[in-house]
């Protein structure tokens, strides 16, 4: 069994989609295609605000295969809420005030779930994100990079009356508590979300399952500076 | 201005409905109508399992009249997500392996929104909850109670750099980040949601809004804990 | 057992929303919230029609916890029939010609159902729509008073061969026949709808329960007109 | 122009369907496919209760050449109030009792909409039902007949002051009143649906209209027991 | 037993909608209503493009009674696929370049189901179609006939190795291979549509059912010319 | 330019989802994940019918990222007509009589589409079907192979008057007729489908398409017997 203080191991790999930045990306057994796809057309409630305002908005689906028994294709609540949650990660990645009028789309899609699959989303999604910035500026749609850092997000739990790091779906079925935790670039918080359906926990618990949670992420961090895709 | 480390006055009204347990429930302008009714038709994921247990859900509705402009009637992305969250923090106050094959559905229509509606709306429902469980009791439905003790919610933020609790509407709208935490009947952690779009936060910040968090829980608490309605 | 000639006591209380005319109206057990949003949006049909005009719309839903067994929250072929006859209705209170651009939304939400919703929801709105009207004419949206006189519903049914008044739901459900009259301030007819499912109805039978009928509404239109809400 | 004190000519032609019952209603202009199907399937309301009770329900639709501009497929709210009403009367000319657990569903496809379509309905749809009960009764699936006489609708309204019979589109676009009147085989009521959204109506003028309603379904159920389809 | 090489017997008679072309169009026991109505309203991906283009589309919609058991009144998906072939069909008899700005709606509703409904509605509306354009170059709003001739289908089927020309339901429900083929006024190809779902078949099995459809859309197209609505 | 006789490169690369048969058919640049999925709940119509038989259904998707503009997220009448043909194409390659009360669902999604994409994801779906059915016989779940061979797809049509094969997106657009056709084992027709919207087509044109596309089939036949995945 592997160590309950590492992360699963990250495997990226290209693939091409018709969006600029496209990925699969692999923690442990869980598998998810991000992509970041744009457009011209703003949002109704952004349209003919501020000039050089953009938005970056986020899409979250498990495809029927991902799962045994196969998953139904349709959303469920728990998909809306995932990608409200990866959305907002998201544009902590970004200076919006500098996508001039750009809206960009994160999709993500759930080749296969193991756990994880949000935290998972949100990793691969920052990658996707950043590079479709980089092709807009070479492209000279933008003047000057939006792009603050990325964004990185592991989920922590208490297993057992211990607390573990980045979750399979194994571990995940088994937890007491589940906290999902994105950072940013700093290592500071970005959203923090936590449950204790089973039991509550203490101001103890949270705070070693919030160490070991930035830990994580400074191992994802690295991983996802270190790409050049 | 009122102090902003301590919680908007609380007020509670009973008001008949056709479930058991019904009041309104304010927090300064912030109205919620919470109520209790309950059912012997179990989800369709439980029938037939274990023979003693029984669920708590929970629906979340804004009322058309509740803000101005007038909402449509339809039911949005951050309403899924909230009464997922109110549903999450109710099943803590609540044993339901005790709860005989019952399920409990806690409605909550938002009469007037201003600030904080999803940490009213779990403050008074777990009211609801404990006079319907009260009066199932009575009525000989349920044997020993399956009440474990009140949740308390409350909303803090952090605006123009300092931590605030209990945020109305127009703090809210200014506040750079959004927690939104609830404790069960002994102070610990059942649900913790922070957001910080607008900016990140640190790990300092995050500690002096879960202090003022338990400071208002336990406010809570107490008026909870002598509602006889 | 209360005189079958005569109403349900009524009792009107106000309640703050964000709507400037709001009121619960009760009818015996029967509880409705009436509100009166307004906007400045009109319906597609009418916009850029002519220059002065306006709507009155209704909207009637019952809270899941107004009856027993707990109703799902959807709109159902009843409700949608129900919203119509409401909107029809208050649109006979208000001078359509002088609302100047202005829609106002009547929402209508049973909290407590014992029969009678449809038409405590017309008496009660009544009131909510004038209200709003007034707040428009003191914040000079309005220059001239669109509102015409108050619109009272009554039921009235034959019950064993008697015609009844105001029926509950226990009398009602036990009833051959259910019209629900609507009349104007000056007792004139606005709606009639009638309905002999289990039986067939005489002209005498008609005539005697539109008398009963106007007595009520002579009533309720008293209680509408002395109301300083 | 037609004297305003009779109904438009009548003509039922025969069509074939898969229905038992299957005619071309036409009052007018208007034009109405009327069919009665017939299915062992109880709504699930009914199954299993009483052994011998049946149903009749009916649906209404105006299909989109019908009307010009062409009406887009979707029902609407108005269609949805149409279709409880049909199916309110015909039950009135059924002894449910006695339809052997059959559901009978009246189908009413507007082919040619010139005011008065739901009156033209019931009209046309009471035939069918009958043919199909008496289908139903050749075959062995009901012993005794369950039909209990015809129905007979008509709308009549008030036109410049004045009490008019079977309003066509042109007519009722101009009426202040619009009453919808259906009649049992005895000239009882079944139901009356009366609104005056334009202006309100006396009682002396509610008596003029049932009157001359009552003439004209004298004149419909004369036609309606000749038709030997 | 008709002979296996010849069409059903086609039989088309005139009815009044509201579309300046509608007929009902039997082709055996199938009976289809086929109208054609208008709009200047262009679908929106067409709109403010080229100057004189217009647009044919189509709806295939089966009413409740046409089969028996009695359909319910909902979009399936094969009633999407057949209504996209009778509009891309019904494109092939006109030359859209020409439709200055108009788009015509061609509604099939099937009245009674007994096989071969999609070629029915193809060779019923393409007549409805002609009528219609004829109708708005009388009025003016076409200069010339954008009107190319007649469009022609028919199903034929391999039914005990046999090859069967326009199959009724029962032959239909036997038949090893379905081909439905759409034929323009030269007797080329506009559409192919061959399904082996039960068995495969040769290209020498392909090749005797085209001459067969061939044959069969001979005469259609000969009974179509010579209609005079 | 490719040699327009020939089908564009395919590569087949495996990917593991929760379904036993899962991979990544690209043909040209056309991507798209083929799965097939498996349950023992048979669809509603097929349950409790034959003892042994089974089915196989598919769904076809395009992800957003799969286009620019990015694709919106919701089913449209093209792909439900293409996940139907899918399907219908399935089923030739199995005897669903030996599939065991089993159900396998076919997963399509399009990853980049560039033309074909329907082809494609009925090659790739073949391949995972298979290997499904060989890991449910492996399992013991199937005693015998229900798997009859593969079927093959490919497009053709006549651009600039020439018949061409295997299309992509850009010959696709300006070709003037569109010809897909599905060939099983050996090779006879399992669909053919054929549209000449902007011209119609000949019987020689048609037959110089149907040889080009045989051999087409033919190459892919001998991928897909080759793969060993």
């Amino acid at each position: 069994m592997r160590s309950q203080t590492s992360i699963r191991p990250v495997q990226i790999e290209k693939i091409v989609t018709a969006a600029p930045g496209s990925l699969i990306y692999k923690s442990g057994e869980t598998t998810v295609l991000c992509t970041a796809s744009y457009t011209t057309e703003l949002p109704g409630w952004l349209a003919g605000h501020r000039e050089h305002r953009g938005w970056v908005t986020a899409e979250y689906n498990m495809l029927p295969s991902s799962t045994f028994p196969r998953k139904k294709r349709s959303q469920d609540s728990r998909s809306i809420e995932i990608q409200r949650l990866v959305g907002r990660s998201l544009r902590a990645a970004v200076n919006t005030g500098r996508l001039n009028q750009i809206s960009v789309f994160c999709d993500c899609e759930v080749i296969k779930a193991d756990g994880g699959t949000r935290t998972a989303a949100i990793n691969g999604a920052s990658i996707a994100l950043k590079s479709t910035l980089d092709s807009l500026q070479k492209q000279g749609l933008l003047t000057e990079s939006p792009f603050v850092g990325h964004v990185a997000a592991v989920s922590v739990g208490i297993l057992r009356g211990q607390p573990v790091l980045d979750l399979d779906y194994e571990m995940d079925s088994q937890a007491d508590v589940d906290l999902n935790v994105v950072f940013d670039h700093a290592l500071n918080f970005v959203e923090i979300q936590g449950t204790g359906e089973r039991i509550t926990f203490s101001q103890v618990q949270l705070q070693a399952m919030l160490d070991l949670a930035r830990a994580g992420a400074q191992e994802i961090l690295k991983i996802q500076n270190s790409f050049t895709g």
